[in-house]
């Protein structure tokens, strides 16, 4: 017996002694290959940055040699191609994560602190955009059915009134769902994704309007039906939102998709709100976008409007009123945008096509 | 002239020619350099899970060799100190960042999706500690200003009846504080501090009596005063409050920077709330939290009671009180429970140098 203990007890105390040597060494492992990684990234950054920022000085050379007519323009378009090539290579590939990417916003700083939500593995940023694809998909039909359902029970059991409850609980949801997407593009920017900043700052712009519809009083004392008119002006306005969101989410994807196959976009491009693409989708969603530009903006109207008549006299109802207005005309003005970049660029490949003809 | 224009032309070719070979090249080496790095990882991985594995085994061995006594106690108290120096080095050096950390928690993924927030770096990792602890201070103020201004306008200037507006925007400061905090330790958390899981969803309960509040109607038709006498008990309660967490971030700051001199806590530990640590402070901070606890019910209670007696017959002050009376009794108890694991250690640590002594 005694034998057997001094056995399991020098049996234990060289254990014990084997596994602190292996703490030790572990440590050393790790900090070594810390720190290798760290000064391997270091000198890839520079790297990345230097080849950058060559691709772009030749690219002004050769156009500025071609304008002057010092260049052969067969020569100059092969030399543009190789270049694109180039770009190619240094963007879409591994090497991207040691580009520098756009600088975190004071939005993720105030909720998140200064930690890190760049992936440096190129499989882990598509699946953080996959992940967004999904979730809008997943909160379009909620977008959709949430104020139908609303409006639905109004006419249907609330007699033109709609309690305070269910209209504050869309609203909460709305502020939450707003919040989630202004980070998740926040983040996404981060990574990469070339989002047009609008769309992000139109996010805000929901996100204070759910806040300040929240403090809103819906259930009005001298005529509820009256008070309600503005929030069922919005909930019609969601409705149609809903739909245009479906749609967009299924033809960016299609598009994304082709564009990828194509070898044009980078998978982190984000497209929401945008409208160009396939010709046959894009008659249908882009005159839906204006219409539903043209309704937010007569709502928001509407509601300045009954406040300055003094129906309701709240500031929250003047201030709705005015985001509504300010989106409108932003989204107006981005989509614009984007159809004539995009309208450009097809001149410019059909003029280019044309000179290859002759 | 024409030569001039051959010679930069066959310049740029080789130079574009270059820039194409230096992309391929960086892209390889990118690729490389990240699949290395993700097997080192992975290796790195592995060891750290196995030791930690091995170290709990012999833990438990020497405990159940010392309970039959088929260990020398000296020897069992020496070849634990070893395990602890073993488990020190795992966990605060380089190696932890190796360990499988907590999972992200469902809050996390539901506002920021899938994306990695957990720094491989300790020198990060402490920053955004660090950076935890200053916004921490830098709201304790606010959260003393903000009622207290409130407070005294109300007695000053709007004669014991408060405008809807400050109120509100204090309470959107509220939802927008605790969503920023809960984020913040859930981050923490993933990257390995110990919060205890109480306080995150003290913050989540927090965050949801701050967004009722802001449907709460303020201004009362009949009798102002009566009916804010719940927000004005609430805003003494948030003074108070106020007041505690300067004292304990102070507290806290001290105890940590104490426990890292000793070797004793992992810099990531947070301790809000909790109130273990040097004398002096310590009678002066237990009391006051359980006269704050004690105070928050009696405002969530008299609130039920408003409700009740019929003076108010809103949900929301129902809900708000409930949850008040939910995160008394919660801070309570997870006060108490710090404070008895605290004073068993000690006991433990007396019988210890008594045993010594002996």
């Amino acid at each position: 017996m005694g034998d057997q203990t001094e056995q399991s007890e020098t049996g234990i105390e060289e254990e014990v002694g084997k596994v602190l040597e292996q703490a030790k060494e572990l440590q050393e492992a790790a900090s070594s290959s810390i720190s290798r990684s760290s000064r391997e990234e270091k000198d890839l950054r520079q790297r990345a940055q230097s080849l950058d920022a060559s691709i772009a000085k030749l690219r002004s050379s050769i156009t500025s040699l071609t304008f002057d007519n010092d260049m052969d323009s067969r020569l100059a378009e092969k030399l543009e191609d190789e270049l694109n090539r180039a770009k190619c290579i240094l963007v879409d590939g591994d090497a991207s994560s040691f580009l520098p990417g756009k600088a975190e916003s004071q939005f993720l700083k105030m909720f998140l602190g200064p930690i890190n939500v760049r992936a440096v593995r190129k499989d882990v940023q598509l699946k953080v955009k996959e992940e967004y694809n999904s979730y809008k998909d997943r909160t379009a039909y909620m977008f959709l059915i949430f104020p139908s359902l609303l409006l639905f029970l109004r006419s249907w059991m609330w007699d033109d009134c709609m309690p305070a409850f269910p209209v504050q609980l869309y609203q909460a949801w709305l502020l939450f769902l707003y919040t989630g997407l202004a980070l998740r593009e926040n983040i996404l920017r981060v990574n990469g994704s070339d989002i047009r900043p609008w769309w992000i700052y139109h996010h805000y712009c929901a996100m204070l309007m759910a806040l300040v519809s929240l403090t809103w009083e819906i259930k009005g004392q001298p005529d509820c039906a009256q008070k309600q008119s503005g929030v069922k002006l919005f909930l019609q306005w969601a409705v149609m939102q809903g739909v245009a969101m479906l749609l967009q989410n299924r033809y960016q994807r299609q598009r994304l998709y082709t564009r990828i196959a194509l070898g044009k976009a980078k998978r982190m491009d984000v497209v929401w709100g945008e409208t160009a693409g396939e010709r046959g989708q894009l008659w249908l969603l882009c005159p839906l976008l204006f219409i539903l530009q043209g309704f937010e903006a007569y709502v928001g109207l509407l509601l300045l409007q009954t406040a300055f008549v003094g129906v309701v006299s709240e500031w929250q109802v003047v201030f709705c009123g005015f985001l509504l207005v300010l989106m409108a005309v932003g989204n107006f003005a981005n989509t614009v945008q984007t159809l004539l970049v995009k309208s450009r660029f097809k001149a410019m490949k059909r003029t280019k096509s044309k000179q290859q003809l002759d």
